[in-house]
């Protein structure tokens, strides 16, 4: 299987270009285990999604420590068929989840989201879960929405996403648990994700 | 069929309210053609696909011609099959494709990037177009690819996107076409786009 994401980091600031910078800073425990690569439009990271998603949370918990209003895109994708197979991508929740029904799946997300990290940084979030290749996809969106739901950090449905509030660390242990957790696990999963930190906008 | 998008528009500077603000004149025309509704993290539009795309892009082009590096996301749909059926929607381009071979259906979408607009813009943008509901949906990407890689803004692939770059006018078209003639006509389609303009980074 192989996992990964494409992350894009947009402070609203004239600085914006210190801001990612020192907001890169956040990926040095992650480096040796994930494949980094940086273009003008987005960092590609490849990995297990245990530091994956850890990664990903930790560039955004530290920008929004700073007091500029910060946005983040990420794609994240699993299992795609016309990616390579590789061994660092391997996931010990997606091999438990393999079979396991529905009601059992979203209880083990509801346990993951319980020993969650606090951060101490409250954040804001929508995303958008895609099962690809196969029918009756919704079933498992739906069953995504139910936990979503129950998680904590639900705050509304959205046209074509849900929205998420909440500290760093529950919002992105919801994110994971809603990738690995959800649609097959030896299938095409993925997810399409903002997040957004100091907002000036009425919330 | 319910089609729409959920938009964000970023740019990187500290007078981004001024920005985006002047930004969302562009959308005056359409206003009478599509639903917009902002909250603080994104503009829903609901709408045809004639509109709701030109609007997207008027949008994006207005915003990349002051001199501040933006960004904007987008989420597109349609035929998701949890949003009720909107007659405002209604889009001829899928009524012809419903049925049509592949070759056919590229054939005719890159006839309509030949006649698209010239902006006087050059823009980047990466996206993903995925095909839901359906086994076999790669065939259908693949095809896409092919698409865009003979619609002359084809810039390279990467991990979970392809990367187009050109006069906006192009590339919306572009992303117009690959919304609409690929995937099945009636299904549930979606793309998950960033386009970037005036970036600092090396291209």
């Amino acid at each position: 299987m192989f996992i990964g994401a494409q992350v894009s980091l947009y402070p609203m600031t004239s600085d914006f270009v210190g801001v990612i910078l020192s907001g890169l800073e956040a990926l040095t425990p992650y480096r040796a285990d994930l494949r980094i690569e940086t273009d003008d439009m987005s960092t590609l990271m490849v990995g297990a999604p245990g530091p994956l998603i850890d990664a990903i949370r930790d560039l955004f918990a530290g920008a929004a420590r700073q007091p500029a209003h910060v946005t983040m895109h990420v794609t994240l994708s699993r299992g795609c068929p016309g990616e390579p197979d590789d061994p660092s991508c391997r996931c010990d929740v997606l091999a438990v989840a393999q079979g396991q029904p529905l009601p059992e799946r979203q209880a083990e997300a509801l346990k993951s989201v319980q020993s969650a990290p606090n951060l101490g940084v409250e954040i804001d979030l929508q995303f958008s879960l895609y099962v690809l290749g196969q029918d009756r996809h919704m079933d498992e969106i739906y069953g995504c929405i139910d936990f979503l739901k129950a998680s904590g950090t639900f705050l509304k449905s959205k046209n074509f996403c849900t929205r998420l509030r909440g500290d760093a660390g529950a919002v992105f242990e919801v994110l994971r648990q809603a990738f690995l957790r959800f649609g097959p696990a030896e299938g095409h999963v993925t997810i399409d994700l903002t997040a957004s930190a100091n907002s000036p906008s009425p919330r």
